[in-house]
């Protein structure tokens, strides 16, 4: 059941990061609704596709859809009264980050995976719908800045997974590996932080 | 019946314009068809793969392999005798947006989806193919373009579902739908209209 | 067995290429990690997905995982001692692409597919780990140069099929068509040969 909830806050939040990546191109409010909604299942349906988990979760459940609605619709009424700041896309971006890493990797657990195998499986279904966003509002993917990105997520993971084993019950462990994922990346973009990069000599 | 061969059609206007796409990227003629095929069967096979409708519409039907083969030579052909005008492609694509937009919706209803779904997949299935041969051509995608595009699904779409309610038959809301959205786009191309959009102040 | 090899094979050498495309991008090395792995796992998963085929591949078994990641840090080692010559990438590429094409066409015939289906399986296999890779590290895909890359993997599976037809046994077969593959790529790339182009007149 809280699984359930932050499933519909991840959908919420990838919508409002899909909004403002495509406020920059001139779209109709429709098209602005189809790109927040492609952005805000990308994620969670690439994770029930590998996991073969049907119907996928937003087939059914008219929920998730009303809340990528509402989720566009206030955050393109907030932008005709005042402009957000310029990194307020990836905050959002950062929480969808979190929610779904911590969500692909619990389902991934649910399927028998190793831990490393959780740990990727988390990772891809974070950044994933942030690449599809990225990708059709032709913008340079997130997950390719210098910032700590898919390393916040593979941090998420494994602090989840080290809390588990520590004896720490999951309803904690879950919500801490996303505080994580989204305190990790908030410090790295609030401060520039990168870790060593790998580059051409 | 009739929605396999609407299938048809659409996977032979989709590899048209997966030609015209690819012909500005100097690709050899296998290449072009390699990149007419993964337009002309990307939005059936995402939705597919999203209904887990198995096996996948062409895995055992080679009549669409047949028809993108012929559609590809054909286009390839006819573009050695003469220049077609600039928005052949975008025609081209019109035509696919209708026949996919309608038969995602269409299966999506038969997965006892609720409306706001149908509209979603019906969406997601027309605009799919596009988007696609956008990003491998490298071009700018359509639905980033100002006319109305992903909102001619939506209405082609909503259409079929009104007149359903309204009591018009299936067999002429269908075709019904897949002629909003085409006269809808055509006439947003020819005209350059655009619903008021999103932008930045 | 031998295919479960060859597929360990062809993960490890897409997830080279991963590496070599990403170090341009000034990644992290998680970073790096995760778009070799995503580069590595792209094209068995598409497979896998479309012939309905679950557990995917790497969801079950940790081995592809732990080669990724031994791949990824060799790779990185490597690049911190010497600068390998810039068609590396394309070397890498060029054997993961025919590991793919032929398993995915392998894969394919298991599933009952016509001849045709079976090479555009193959081909789309092979094409799609390199395709993700290019689109997630905003290069140019390989696939729209001009030199010889869909068309290689579809001789190669053409040669696979031919062989079987004439009588020559499985076991040969395979890896003769990768050797196809891989030998029209290599050629191609080290004396810049192309087909005749489709273009703009």
């Amino acid at each position: 059941m809280l699984l359930y909830y932050l499933d519909l806050a991840g959908v919420a939040v990838f919508a409002v990061s899909g909004v403002l990546a495509a406020r920059d191109r001139d779209l109709d409010l429709l098209g602005v609704l189809v790109v927040a909604a492609i952005t805000a299942i990308g994620g969670g349906t690439l994770r029930d596709l590998l996991l073969d988990r049907h119907p996928i979760f937003w087939i059914t459940d008219t929920w998730y859809l009303v809340v990528i609605l509402a989720a566009t619709i206030a955050t393109v009424l907030y932008l005709r009264l005042r402009q957000p700041p310029g990194i307020s896309l990836q905050v959002a971006d950062a929480f969808g980050l979190g929610l779904f890493a911590l969500s692909g990797a619990q389902y991934a657990e649910a399927a028998n995976s190793s831990p490393l195998i959780v740990v990727l499986m988390g990772t891809m279904t974070g950044v994933t719908g942030g690449v599809i966003r990225d990708v059709i509002t032709a913008k340079v993917p997130l997950i390719l800045r210098q910032e700590i990105y898919a390393t916040a997520a593979i941090a998420g993971v494994l602090a989840y997974l080290g809390m588990k084993q520590l004896g720490v019950p999951e309803s904690y462990a879950f919500p801490g590996g996303i505080l994580v994922v989204v305190g990790i990346r908030l410090v790295a973009i609030r401060w520039g932080l990168h870790l060593p990069v790998v580059h051409k000599p």
